[in-house]
């Protein structure tokens, strides 16, 4: 088991790509994934040597969150090219191994694309594949200034939104390193709060079914030295009735072009309660979330996870010698029947803005996720619509 | 292990107080007590045979839920008396065994009343300790009718409220006749839908964090024949926003005199999405939860309970060989502090309606509160105020 806090009090960490990695031994290239499941009781890596053993980790959220999907997406594109596998059946099951989160389809698209551009140019299947890689690499490092992008767009408009600082910021499921291929979304937010020293608590949901809060949210935030505080995903509401909540920041897994919001289940509720409360709903995601074919939150299509992640208690580490990891411990009783969507949807009137790496979109509206889709990369700020 | 679905069919059971007996062997009377802890994965009870078992077994929630701990602290009063321990010593102990439930100091209040009553007029120790049993054998009696009416009242109010039939009732953490004498609260409300052939489908929050909805209500509802499907606490927003909740129907640990409703974490946010969808929340708590003595919500007294039931898993049961049962297997980073109150208050104004025994108040106002205390017993149907 790995010291959970060896690097407690590294405060300046840099934005390393944790959960993924591409590698070449001699044996051949491999993509070298954190496992999430086991986290945060062991570090165990798995290393995939072809596509179905990353759709299987992707499907197991071994490997998981919208913009990390995406670069293993086109790694795994690489993967297949590199080692001779058909690449357009590898980018069809790869694309299909999680339907709602829309970055994976764009990251394999982005690798085949350039696979088959320079086979097309004539190169031949050594220099395609080395297209492919070269596409998924570049994916990976814009994720990683997307990132920090975001953290500074993020920081600028919380400081508008609260001028008194000192926040108390309450996240959903994980939004950090483990989700890109930097510092991540919401939580990269979050954790340029906490280095500018404004961060008074960061109000950790443990988000069930899979506990991605508890488990890795408060594993990063503790990596970072954060004062954070861990809480059952149906405790929030006494929380902002208490009036200790000043902001919530979110991820997301897909935006509609009317600014509906698909994220981990749970996100709805909150947006309710703020707004209830009158407190800031803040989604932080890359512009590759945005789906403008996608037309409203109804015709977001959400995943429906299997019931046993409810009725059963699946643990990150073997509890005990002769159990499992990974084994669900029944906790309702035989034959019950469980409702588990994996995401919700948001609608727009709910979300006081959305926060890309081509700056802010609030109010959010159509025309204003319109107008940021055709910005450049380098765009900058608050948009005025 | 006990057959879990060997009465699922019996739609007709009655409402027999699974959860709690006084028996007298030649040992000496005690008080057997279903472990709720242990459920649905066995039927395992604890017999208790003096004040500090029964104390142990509250505040450890083996008993719970507010009527039944009414019930166990009068028969806890019985204990001492009839063994000849000190009874304002035990009455003392029982009494803030947990705090914010409002029904088990009245249960040991009119327990102890008896003794004392029974004592000052001559009675011998033998004697006073049969009145103090008689008392709580009239409590729990009164109970089981308690219930009986409350399910006759809500089941009309839901006939009101909703004339097309059909329920599909959303309900929270557990209030069956594992916590009463009789049918329970909310759910003895649903039983009598269901019975009536109007439950289209029974929604259980798992409730977290000690999974009440999943271990309890899901165990109650398979054994009534229910249609029910258990979801995460943070599924519920998705269910409104998708017109797939008629009604919540919820219990109480105290209401206050303005109408404010403490219940388990997790009510408020769902009295807000109620308020935000228009689906009618209605509160059914037996006239012993009212509190007149607090006057307002901010006066109630919430219950902070232990951080570990957050940050790690506990298991009803054994999960293997080699792990004990009840033990915490750690989801979160050594040493994350948690957030983990045991109720949350809900306005007055969100409630659509409180269902008792003494009938309906809706609108909920403070002075249809002392209404209804005022009322006698036999009252009886919707209150106008």
């Amino acid at each position: 088991m790995a010291d959970q806090h060896s690097a407690a009090g590294d405060t300046a960490a840099p934005p390393v790509a944790l959960a993924l990695r591409w590698e070449e031994p001699p044996e051949g290239p491999v993509l070298v994934i954190l496992d999430q499941t086991r986290l945060p009781a062991e570090e165990v890596e798995l290393v995939c040597t072809d596509v179905p053993a990353l759709v299987e980790a992707i499907r197991s959220l071994a490997v998981r969150g919208a913009p990390l999907l995406g670069i293993a997406g086109a790694y795994g594109v690489a993967l297949a090219a590199a080692r001779g596998f058909d690449v357009d059946d590898a980018a069809e099951s790869l694309a299909h191994a999680r339907p709602t989160a829309v970055n994976l389809g764009y990251g394999v698209r982005r690798a085949a694309a350039a696979y088959h551009a320079a086979a097309q140019g004539g190169a031949d299947a050594g220099q395609a594949a080395a297209a492919a890689l070269a596409e998924a690499r570049a994916l990976h490092r814009e994720d990683a200034e997307a990132s920090e992008r975001m953290a500074g767009h993020g920081l600028a408009l919380l400081g508008e939104l609260l001028p008194a600082g000192g926040y108390r910021i309450l996240t959903h499921c994980n939004t950090g390193a483990l989700v890109s291929g930097g510092g991540g979304t919401a939580l990269a937010v979050a954790a340029a709060v906490h280095r500018a020293g404004q961060l008074r608590r960061l109000w950790v949901d443990e988000t069930r079914p899979l506990l991605q809060g508890a488990r890795l949210t408060a594993y990063e935030a503790a990596r970072a030295g954060m004062a954070y505080t861990l809480l059952t995903d149906n405790a929030a509401g006494s929380l902002f009735a208490a009036g200790e909540v000043d902001a919530v920041l979110i991820g997301a897994d897909r935006i509609a072009a009317d600014g509906s919001v698909a994220n981990k289940i749970g996100s709805y509720p909150l947006a309710v309660l703020a707004r209830y409360h009158h407190v800031p709903f803040v989604v932080v995601a890359p512009i590759t979330t945005v789906d403008l074919a996608t037309a409203d939150g109804a015709s977001i299509e959400v995943e429906q996870r299997p019931g046993h992640e409810v009725t059963d208690i699946t643990l990150p580490y073997a509890p005990a010698a002769g159990a499992q990891a990974g084994t669900g411990i029944p906790v309702a009783p035989l034959g019950t029947q469980a409702y588990n969507p994996a995401f919700d949807v948001t609608p727009p009137e709910l979300v006081t803005a959305i926060v890309t790496e081509r700056g802010v979109v609030s109010p959010v509206t159509a025309a204003g996720i319109a107008e940021l889709c055709a910005r450049s990369r380098s765009g900058n700020g608050m948009m005025s619509i």
